[in-house]
């Protein structure tokens, strides 16, 4: 049994929970609260040194990290369904889409970063959201443009399967909602999230759903 | 032929131009001055919409863009010499190790972001120093702890093959030095840029070998 050692409202964690779904995967939740620092403790960090969720642990205890190694991990080992396409260019294009957001948006507003803003640059929750909402804005219009203009886009990210791109994406705008980020410019966006929001195992991914939702 | 569109001192061109020379592949060099705002030109812009480098332009021009999915593609289409290890773990660790810089790393240190603490934070170089090796502490520490305590740990990231976590760990050692970045706490970490800098396709890539290098 391969348990999900992670948080409720952490994005690549629910990147994680929803590929872990769409292969089918059943998985022991263990939350973390991270506002507590429930990941810092010994215990924790023997098995993750970085001190970060998620971390998946295989049945012989192996801690594996960063939800993106993670989820190539499982595409090589669970092949069926697949989450990337079978041509290498189509694979490029979905990488690099999902890297879109897991290198240029993710890293730059998560709670240790906005927690940094306050105690060094004295910045309060208006200037927290600015700082967010700049770096969504800054690569969802070259995403938006990317998927509305591409004929490889289809009901997902990337044609009519979900896969990757959409693990990220999904993840990604559950954030942008908490901070409030006008999604009106990015129609392409809004319809790929609607389409995944229907399907099980993108909903039973996102954080309310969660056991250690608040 | 393939284009290499780039800059030399962007680390994520150096990671890319390090994976090309390890495999052998020959490219056209196109230097794009990011101070100068080259890559916001609408030609640049037509066929990489994000206004990132690097991007690699294949044959037929199609462009590639985000330098982990460049890579990943070269893997897929000129898979010999391997940037990944054979076994679904070894490649997990290696993926988790690059991911470590590229996600937790690099996207705090790009010029961008430190404009953005200039302009909107008021930080001046040392606001900015300070942030730059706070980041990179951060996630230091456990990259050394994982690769000191590891026995897959050879003369290189992993083993005695240079690979994919390699070429990120070496971009980021030159990032980190323009920045006077303590590197003491990190004895691995410096053993294995030493060993890297002894290797052609890595001093091939380092960012003073390049053409626009000032």
């Amino acid at each position: 049994m391969l348990t999900l050692h992670n948080y409720f409202r952490s994005s690549t964690s629910t990147r994680l929970r929803a590929a872990l779904n769409l292969k089918g995967l059943d998985y022991d939740y263990k939350a973390y609260a991270l506002l507590k620092k429930e990941t810092q403790t010994p215990d924790f960090l023997a098995r993750s040194p970085a001190g970060l969720v998620p971390v998946l642990e295989l049945d012989d205890g192996t801690a594996l990290s960063q939800s993106l190694a993670i989820i190539e991990y499982l595409e090589e080992e669970y092949p069926d369904p697949p989450l990337l396409p079978a041509d290498a260019r189509g694979r490029a294009r979905v990488r690099a889409l999902a890297y879109m957001i897991a290198c240029e948006v993710h890293p730059l507003n998560n709670l240790r970063v906005l927690q940094y803003l306050a105690t060094q640059f004295d910045q309060d929750d208006q200037g927290k959201a600015a700082w967010f909402n700049h770096w969504v804005h800054q690569t969802f219009r070259p995403l938006e443009a990317l998927l509305a203009d591409s004929p490889e886009t289809g009901r997902y990210c990337h044609g009519d399967t979900p896969g990757l791109a959409d693990c990220c994406l999904y993840a990604q705008i559950w954030n942008n909602r908490r901070f409030k980020v006008d999604s009106s410019p990015y129609p392409t966006i809004e319809r790929i999230f609607a389409a995944l929001d229907e399907l099980e195992p993108f909903r039973k991914a996102a954080p309310p759903e969660q056991p250690d939702a608040t």
